[in-house]
């Protein structure tokens, strides 16, 4: 057996940090059988995270939500977040931060009792579609599968409850596409397998505003859209306006602000990338220039 | 650092035999990451199963539908449960097989692209509510939050989505209560955590049709009901039928058929366990004795 790279990645795991292959969780935490766990999702570029305190925000409001809680500060989270892409050497990095109810004691199965756990991994980096891709434009079909609804699961809390994304996935790839969007019980559009999506029509944009989670690329894009000149709204999007859009894009910490050129096959606008789509993706990267948004993990 | 005691339980994971509370999957495996996996859950008591070819059945259907498969025939599935149990030496124990998608090739993440996975544990068994609790009858409560809908995830193929469940266990607990059953878009009632629910009115016995799991001790009280005199309707269950229910129970692997006494801390009936439903309980496990549907472990 040879060393495992630790460009493969790091993980945090019961208090030490393993090469991330060989990292492993209890089969009794709730976490995995009853996917009872919160987590999020940082990315580093070119060896700073971006947004790295609003992720930890928004995991301690999800781990609230879940009546969750872990013996670490805020700071003691960023560390361990900074030290698995520091060990790893990583400049590009998918840095994942979870949170399990963990494991009850033999013969319950009360989440009271439960100590929670946390674990941590960085990787390098996801793209749900690379550069060379979102270059031509994604390839999206609308799936029948309706999105888990917030009645149910609050979609604001970040989780692992994707069969039906998953199953999307699988519908995409089926009808020669890369992604899917999963419609709502009224039929109007949601999300996808860790993506948010966007219509632009005139200077008007457009973002489903329920039943999705709230992605750190869509609030960014949000933020953006203003002094670009796009008015802002998230409401229901209907099927239809997919149609009638003039572009189409979607946004994932797995890639950013991407560019759909086709919807079910049939060509967007004139099937390329579209202008506004390409101004709010430059003023997404170039944010991570900006010391505001951007900690360096290398000294 | 001693020996685990074998009784706490004996996990199959990667082609071994381990302790279950030394058990551990890959944190990258897809069925903790993304919840893609699927379940069953057999029980043994007084040294046998009950039902394990009805469980490996399903099983096997719930990974079809999954679009899962192992390198396993249903025997070596059989094998490797029994030798759980075997090694523990337990006499009542629950006995779960998973199968998940497995961990992706780096770089993608294309469900096809997974090996997926296998494990197995053998604990001791688990109770919903204990027979002292069940001699009392079960207190549960109508919760509001909505069980994952079947245009969402398919509550036939067994799996962890369990969030919108746990979050009712909560909510029982908030309330005073040991159970709650989750509700369905239209307020009919679905199911709770890990059981079905029966209404007995009259000759009448009714459980939901739509939205839950076909759990097997829900199968066996349906197959059980007719030479008892009842008869069975599965249909859509409102939240009054509770009121007037002349009885209540729920079923589950986890404990068999348990009477339940009080809703939403209001007695039904007079208060005790029905008589109807103690016939279908002694009947139930009366089964356990039938050689059609036990396999015994020890030799």
């Amino acid at each position: 057996m040879s060393e495992p790279d630790p460009a493969e990645g790091i993980a945090w795991i019961d208090g030490a940090f393993v090469p991330l292959p060989e990292a492993r969780i209890p089969i009794l935490d709730r976490g995995f059988v009853r996917s009872d766990a919160t987590y999020d999702v940082a990315h580093v570029r070119r060896g700073c995270f971006f947004r790295l305190d609003d992720h930890i925000d928004r995991f301690l409001e999800s781990m609230a939500g879940l009546r969750m809680s872990l013996g670490l500060t805020r700071q003691e989270i960023a560390d361990i977040l900074i030290e698995c892409v520091r060990r790893s050497r990583l400049r590009d990095a998918y840095v994942q931060m979870t949170c399990t109810r963990g494991v009850p004691p033999q013969g319950t199965r009360d989440p009271r009792l439960c100590t929670n756990r946390f674990y941590a991994f960085a990787q390098p980096f996801v793209w749900i579609a690379t550069p060379e891709i979102q270059a031509q434009g994604v390839s999206l079909v609308i799936s029948d599968i309706q999105r888990i609804p917030p009645e149910a699961v609050d979609p604001r809390i970040k989780n692992f409850h994707w069969l039906d994304l998953t199953m999307g996935i699988f519908d995409a790839y089926d009808r020669g596409a890369l992604v899917s969007v999963l419609v709502d019980g009224s039929g109007n559009l949601t999300e996808g397998a860790g993506f948010n999506i966007f219509v632009v029509k005139g200077r008007s944009l457009v973002t489903p505003d329920r039943g999705v989670f709230e992605g750190m690329t869509r609030r960014t894009v949000l933020e953006l859209a203003g002094p670009l000149g796009l008015d802002v709204r998230c409401r229901p999007l209907a099927r239809a306006e997919l149609d009638a859009a003039d572009e189409i894009f979607i946004t994932s910490t797995a890639g950013g602000v991407m560019p759909v050129t086709k919807v079910d096959n049939q060509p967007i606008g004139d099937g390329r990338p579209g202008a506004r789509t390409c101004a709010l993706s430059d003023a997404y990267w170039a944010l991570h220039s900006n010391d505001d948004y951007i900690h360096a993990v290398y000294s």
